[in-house]
């Protein structure tokens, strides 16, 4: 019996998310399909970031546990054979019994990229979100900077997440642009239910000069969902990676 | 009447190309009939770059004629909201009655984009082309050199085009890598059939160390399809723009 891990790249575009669930296709279930089908025995992966319907992922983490003699390391190339189009396991890699993607420590890094012109483009549309009006890319990043270290996100988590605590730890936040794509890309050692896209949200009110920079300590201070800006749309947030320390 | 020039991006990812044709789904026709809902008369746009089944565009142009009260700066707006996501008008204004989007002098630029490493990544399948084994950009782009330049470009030309002359002037290659992605961006006066594609297929050989760099003089003498590199998939040719001059 062995651990195995895969690095998963996906175009969250046609998935209804990550987990598994009745009257839907997931990411999980084509890889639960495609690894049954390639070992022969049942498999069922468990992932890091159970990412919603439409959300992207350039380096998703999924583990499973195996007794096929297949080499770890050729596992990948096997599976993409088996695998639609959209989804592309990048690496596979044995690791040691009691590594747990969603328990070991890690930094996971997302990114929410916006399109900002007159126009959408459609070589940009289905990972990114259109805002038409022209933002002000200075003020974000000022606002942006305040989330950076611990903080309590219960403002920036959706009111139907469960969990013990709120308080998380934000490492970075970069916003930059280029062309006419604002990127903002955000690590963390782990995020809470739409904590990425409120953030986004509230960075595009900023942008938009609807918000100060400096009221994003009261915003944070409130723990109040209804004090930041709005969840942007699930289609401008990429998974990138996560660096297990 | 007066004479309307639109710029015209597209995903060409499900059109059967630019050019309107039985029983397929083209852009032309998108745009025929948009057009026709929009103003209220029949209306049949004249494109500049005919592209083909797969092929891209950030800035193709197309004119019409019409006795709309309008204003052409508005028909941009109102066009999109009759079109599909995947084709967005960026641009609309009034030009002379004598312009033709084909016939007049211009400059046009297509890009060429090569997705070189490992395994696919899903966020550029559909505007790149796949390549496993690792190029050396150094090579191709010393190959590119040669082709700049006016030249009789018989060689780089899918064999069933009938074309007066094949001489055509290519003024700029530019071969560039930008983390995975190879660039090959073409400006010229103007393309023969497949010509991009297939200047493509050559640089990917050249730079996959089948072809030597110095054999480009002699390809481009022999004025014989075969020589040339394979044509390259119609997904990773986006047309860039055309200047008029």
């Amino acid at each position: 019996m062995k651990r195995v891990k895969l690095i998963v790249a996906y175009d969250g575009t046609n998935y209804a998310g990550w987990q598994q669930q009745p009257n839907a296709v997931t990411v999980e279930q084509k890889l639960n399909e495609a690894l049954t089908d390639l070992l022969g025995e049942k498999i069922e992966v468990i992932g890091a970031s159970r990412t919603d319907a439409g959300v992207h992922s350039l380096g998703n983490v999924a583990v499973f546990d195996t007794d096929t003699r297949i080499p770890a390391e050729k596992i990948s190339y096997a599976l993409n054979q088996r695998l639609p189009d959209d989804i592309v396991v990048q690496d596979s890699c044995e690791v040691d019994a009691d590594f747990h993607p969603r328990y070991c420590d890690s930094i996971k890094t997302y990114e929410y990229r916006i399109l900002n012109r007159k126009f959408p483009m459609p070589e940009h549309q289905r990972n990114t979100y259109f805002v038409h009006h022209k933002l002000d890319v200075d003020q974000m990043k000022a606002a942006s900077s305040y989330l950076v270290g611990p903080h309590d996100f219960k403002s920036f988590c959706s009111i139907h997440a469960q969990v013990k605590s709120t308080v998380r730890t934000i490492y970075s936040i970069r916003v930059s642009k280029e062309e006419d794509i604002i990127s903002i890309r955000i690590s963390g050692s782990g995020f809470l239910y739409n904590m990425v896209r409120i953030i986004a949200g509230t960075l595009i009110m900023v942008g938009s000069g609807r918000i100060k920079p400096e009221q994003m300590p009261q915003i944070l201070a409130a723990k109040d969902r209804q004090k930041a800006g709005p969840t942007a749309p699930a289609q401008g947030l990429t998974m990138i990676g996560i660096e297990y320390l």
